[in-house]
């Protein structure tokens, strides 16, 4: 697989925007991201993801629905919800939604993923699906999806 | 929120540097950032962040002094200093800082971050701050900021 | 260290393949990543690295035997392999593979990196190397593989 170009660079971008409805939610968005990546009518390039809130992630795994389940699992074991949190602390913060794990799970797994765009779609692995985090739901969410090439 | 364009991609690097003052710091740099990119002249594209050092971290959160606790607890808890690390051990190496947590750390969290310029500044959501974390100082960093589009 | 251009964008695409020898395994890809960057010709810009594979990992880090031993036993201990995951348990699974450990160390060190090129060549501190992790090996792998830039 080889391919090099030259000519004019575009950036083309959208805010797609949907509900969670649980608090530790997964979402496959790999089609959604696709869509707009067919759309954008760029063919080589980058296609940059950037979740517009701190308590949420968007990365890549394999979507299956055991393997979910784990994932879920190690990100409540890695950041435990129900230990002391300053930012829960009335004393020392004025947020209400008591929500510290999720902004150090969001931390921890990045709002951001930046992919390629090889003949006019994500390139993705065999098994590479991308997901959505919500940490705090449940919410209404954006993304903001930019495509950038030729 | 809808935009697209065709034109002249141009490219604007600029490295900054600061001096921290503790072992374990976190410094907003959103700011800077932004100033950067009004710099560069580019309405559209990529804003490129790198921190040159292995024992520091660029990411997004909340900058809030709670949280801020928060999130150097959960740093401190997930990777221990004061254990038996070989990278700390005269026999079996040459480094005088004992630093292998902030390596650890460093690597965890990640020393690059890419986001989004639209309309000319980052794109960030209402609570995404850019910290640049600084895990062996006190020190003299570096950071490369290379803000790319049209 | 200041530079602005304008001209005309190129992006160059190429796969990198290799195989692995051990379950868990780090290899330095810093000068193989060098090298497409040379072949590209782009002075400029971007180069983005994207694993292919959900259990394998691409980061920075200083590259020092004994710190290696460390970034192992780091990942062991944080992902443990022998502990109940669903994805590993037949009845919920048909993976045969019985690598959920894999996937959660994939998923938290990431798949892919993005970092600046400079003078034709990538821009690394110091102590910065490319480390490709693999997680489930030994196995044949593959790295997409994109300079972007002017």
């Amino acid at each position: 697989m080889v391919a090099s170009s030259l000519g004019n660079y575009k950036v083309f971008n959208r805010i797609v925007d949907w509900i969670t409805n649980d608090r530790l939610q997964l979402l496959n968005i790999t089609e959604r991201i696709n869509e707009i990546v067919r759309k954008s009518g760029i063919g080589d390039g980058l296609v940059h993801l950037q979740s517009l809130h701190t308590t949420s992630a968007v990365f890549l795994n394999e979507w299956q629905d055991a393997l979910l389940d784990d994932v879920k699992g190690f990100l409540e074991q890695m950041v435990e919800r129900d230990r002391y949190y300053r930012h829960n602390d009335p004393e020392h913060s004025d947020c209400e939604r008591k929500n510290a794990d999720s902004h150090l799970r969001g931390m921890l797994m990045g709002q951001t993923l930046c992919l390629q765009v090889r003949n006019a779609s994500v390139l993705l692995g065999t098994w590479q699906s991308i997901i959505f985090a919500e940490f705090d739901g449940p919410r209404s969410r954006s993304l903001a999806v930019q495509v950038s090439g030729i």
